[in-house]
């Protein structure tokens, strides 16, 4: 199990009402108190639109959910990663599940987001294309069986070898990438698990951005570690 | 040619450097002091992490680069709506050359916008899909031939028939449906053009954004009217 | 309701094992079969690889699944139109749901199937994207509500608005535009509703494909008309 | 340099017209006589539609330019794994840079083709989609650089330390895997370099099936090796 420092958080707020606009805002605050109470590191991962919001108003690592790997230029309507970065996002999701992208823009993206200073956290769906991401040289991985996604049953618990199988996987093709897991996660068990799996963090959503009280589901998150 | 009060001048950022984070700012700032001084509309189309920023700090009109037509939930790195709205936004592009669409996305962005009340820009390539967008009932379609965008040669210069045959097109199909039109528009003369032929304005970028001055290219574009 | 001789019934085999390899020739003949004995027009669309084969066994017109706008040269691994009309189609679907398209690419798919000779059907899911698609122009547009493909119930029963509502927003664009519609369809019934709500043949495939004797499904479906 | 029973030359046909239906065959032909003469492995891909035409004419290896990870069921349009096996290919492209995939589905389309005894050559960009690509397990990555391809410029000669890196790269994390090296690829030479940085053979395109005369290239081909 990873020690408090080293471990990493990242509430995804998807396109969820409740982490719109203000209420990004609202529940940035939230990570942002649980994380100094508890001494370990939430991120958020606001819309793009709510990037400059939430990191202007809250202190708290902010990541975007998307980056295209493009440069300055003809690109109408893609997430360049200067103006991520200008926005005062620290990094940015590659790849979700729900916004997938070809083999090379995943290295186009990582290599547009390293250029400005951004970490990246590469999602990924089984132990295979976990390996494939790390042969990439993200700062992260985050696998996630897409089944699992906001279906409450926790990856920890439903497929653990899917976790265990991804830090061996990404251990012998570049260790320097540190892995996140994933999917149905929102409980303080579910995340101390995911830490004996081998995974430095969690990358969650739904189980926390709809509970009746985000931040005393945040406190739940971190209790047992 | 329209008169003053009903010409729209739309103004798209794309991922210029010089139109990123607080180039985003100062250049909504020009619009907005040129838009005073002539009394025309004159909107601007930041990156999607500059909406807020831009929105909240000039009062000018702030349309999105792009909308995705999807609801709240689970639509990671998804352009919403809502966000787009409480972002400040009045509007957006929507099937920007840069940024294509299927026709059931336009048709699903388009729903979407005007579900929070977003005004809508269809851009299109040619009279047949100008005609084909008029039929799914935006605010307005901007037909823009995309081997001229970025080309520096005005649409309204080179090929006038694209402009007088969508003008056609559409008021056949919708007559509530205006029509604007881009691609290497950048003068005064060419702005005059566009509304001779029947357009109602002018979607616009490089030949700005670019300019040395911004400011003084677009009192040159908008001298004429 | 249509004379029988201008009713088109297309036969989608999707990649439905019993319509793979020689299973399309197999359901080909027997539309063929029962296309003679009807006096109706029952046309087949195979997957790609199995176009020629199909084709080249059975006198049954032909069309292709999916068509891509390009021309000759760099872009492997698409469907080129010379390529579809040289393995014998006659025509292609364009822009089913399970292969969505931009609307600048319906519009390239229409001119190169027309470039060498192929009829089209462009499949749209409601009334506002079939009077966008008629505005290009096809021989057919073929509305399909997603959420009942596949679902057994017919689109002339759930949703017969959707049917005539798409038949008079076509009259009013572009009256050489002939309508099918979709989605459920499998019986009499089903067809002989359709073609009473005003157009002019159906698209269908699991309720026949996967019928346990395909060439009676046929039977049962045109006995009515 | 391998020895001549390990190398493998692949002829993608693309859209061109002249490797277009009769003419996939007859550029077929030329591949299997010379293939026979010189005693190296020459695979010919076709497009889909000519996969049948050709592979039951033509006694040689045939490829499929593309095929997508699904299964047997609603995916109109898509290239089935089955179908292309049924049409007679003994492997496919994955990942073109022409019809590039997402991370998933290049997985998945390795997993559907290996499922019916397909063998799979990943395209790839660089040195590093090239490892990621390795750790996907294919039979064999095909290395080249966009900017080459069409270019006539070969990549043994332009780029050699893309094809060592990757024969490195591929080497250390999974030695089952072989590499091919592709772009600009036409001559005796072209080939010789090819295999002496390590690759096993290579992928062409234009400077075979836009020759004069393409057996006669093809001889020039493999007449050094």
């Amino acid at each position: 199990m990873g020690s408090k420092g080293s471990t990493l958080i990242v509430l995804n707020l998807k396109t969820y009402l409740e982490g719109t606009g203000e209420g990004a805002v609202t529940i940035a605050q939230a990570c942002r108190d649980v994380a100094e109470s508890a001494g370990v590191d939430i991120g958020v991962a606001p819309q793009l639109p709510d990037l400059y919001r939430v990191a202007s108003k809250v202190d708290i690592p902010v990541f975007s959910q998307h980056l295209d790997g493009v440069g300055a230029g003809g690109f109408t309507g893609h997430a360049f990663a200067q103006s991520i970065k200008d926005a005062g996002a620290v990094g940015t999701l590659i790849n979700h599940s729900e916004r997938r992208l070809t083999l090379a823009d995943i290295d186009a993206s990582i290599t547009a987001a390293k250029g400005v200073g951004l970490s990246t956290i590469v999602c990924t769906n089984n132990i295979a294309t976990t390996a494939a991401a790390a042969a990439l040289a993200p700062d992260y991985v985050a696998v996630e069986p897409p089944e699992l996604i906001g279906s409450g049953i926790p990856v920890s618990q439903a497929d653990p070898e899917v976790v265990t199988g991804s830090v061996d996987a990404v251990a012998k093709i570049n260790s320097n990438v540190k892995v996140l897991c994933g999917a149905g996660i929102s409980k303080g068990e579910d995340l101390k698990a995911a830490l004996q799996l081998g995974s430095v963090g969690v990358l969650l959503a739904s189980g926390i951005v709809k509970a009746k009280d985000p931040k005393a589901a945040l406190e739940d998150l971190v209790s047992l570690i």
